[in-house]
């Protein structure tokens, strides 16, 4: 499985054959069961996370007390709180498990050290966070601009896999609205 | 003027002595009168900015046909439309200075070249991303999370610099809503 991780980062940047067991000695596997936390509100957040298999979801409790989801990652993305991981601090969000999920963990410190051993990756984390970036500025404006009919079209459009694999429930609040808003607009396309 | 943008390169990493002319040899210095176009809806996105005086602000064409605001930049700050700039393709962005500006450009080719010879600069931009990143996904909680009236809050409490520069039609226009109500918020804290 750690081979997924290299496979990544070679489909990125060049590193150099021998390099890979020193490279994945940073990282630490582990299994979160569906509906476990790998991080949780009020925690420091130390890691960052891989996605090896699996499903992850990244919320905060809304001021109703109610669990808005603000991103998911499945296969080959990372996820944390990058705010709260950059400053080393408490985290406002939880990180669950919407599946069973391998992730592979690496913490601020180690990453640090791995930049520093391994230059390229600072190329491969460049591209990574200037493609997270790019589509967070695009899903700005989207949600400046779309209706909530539009979002949901938009997202079953550009991310099938997600529509198919996480519950609707968890979709609906993703896109900020109800469950009961999401059936009705389902019913209306069907 | 150059010397600025060779400083935010140093606050963040170390390059050495003697290649600041060769680093600055990558960019092109621009002025922007006060409502000027930098960059235009429909045009490829070719270059990132760095701004060295001035203010800018990055806006799209919603549904109902009027300008929505979803970034601002001001000095030592960088802007473009990234997923347009990575992948060369044109814009649905209109890029504009709100003040009389001036920017150091690249373009994306170019930047490519400075990454490859320098690779100290893969950290900076590394770093850059990282916290554009992190700042993004933490507005996109604010969007989830707060009302109307305590977005308006947070940001004047967190950029008060913008809120004294920026036209209040503008400031509006990014938060979302219409000039009418901000003056009734301003009016009611007042």
């Amino acid at each position: 499985m750690s081979d997924q991780l290299i496979q990544h980062i070679r489909k990125n940047v060049n590193i150099q054959v021998g390099d890979e067991p020193a490279i994945l000695s940073y990282f630490r596997p582990l299994h979160v069961g569906k509906k476990q936390n790998l991080l949780e509100a009020g925690q420091p957040c130390t890691a960052h996370y891989f996605v090896l298999k699996g499903c992850l979801r990244l919320f905060f409790l809304n001021e109703k007390g109610t669990e808005q989801t603000t991103q998911f990652a499945i296969e080959n993305w990372w996820l944390t709180d990058y705010m709260a991981f950059q400053n080393q601090q408490r985290t406002d969000f939880t990180i669950q498990a919407v599946e069973q999920t391998d992730v592979l963990a690496i913490d601020f410190q180690r990453q640090e050290q791995l930049l520093a051993q391994f230059p390229q990756m600072e190329r491969y984390f460049r591209l990574l966070y200037q493609r997270a970036y790019a589509a967070s500025q695009l899903r700005t404006k989207y949600l400046y601009d779309f209706s909530r009919e539009d979002l949901y079209l938009h997202f079953v459009k550009n991310f099938p896999e997600f529509t198919q694999r996480v519950p609707q429930y968890l979709l609906a609040s993703f896109l900020g609205f109800t469950p009961e808003y999401l059936s009705e607009i389902r019913k209306k396309r069907s």
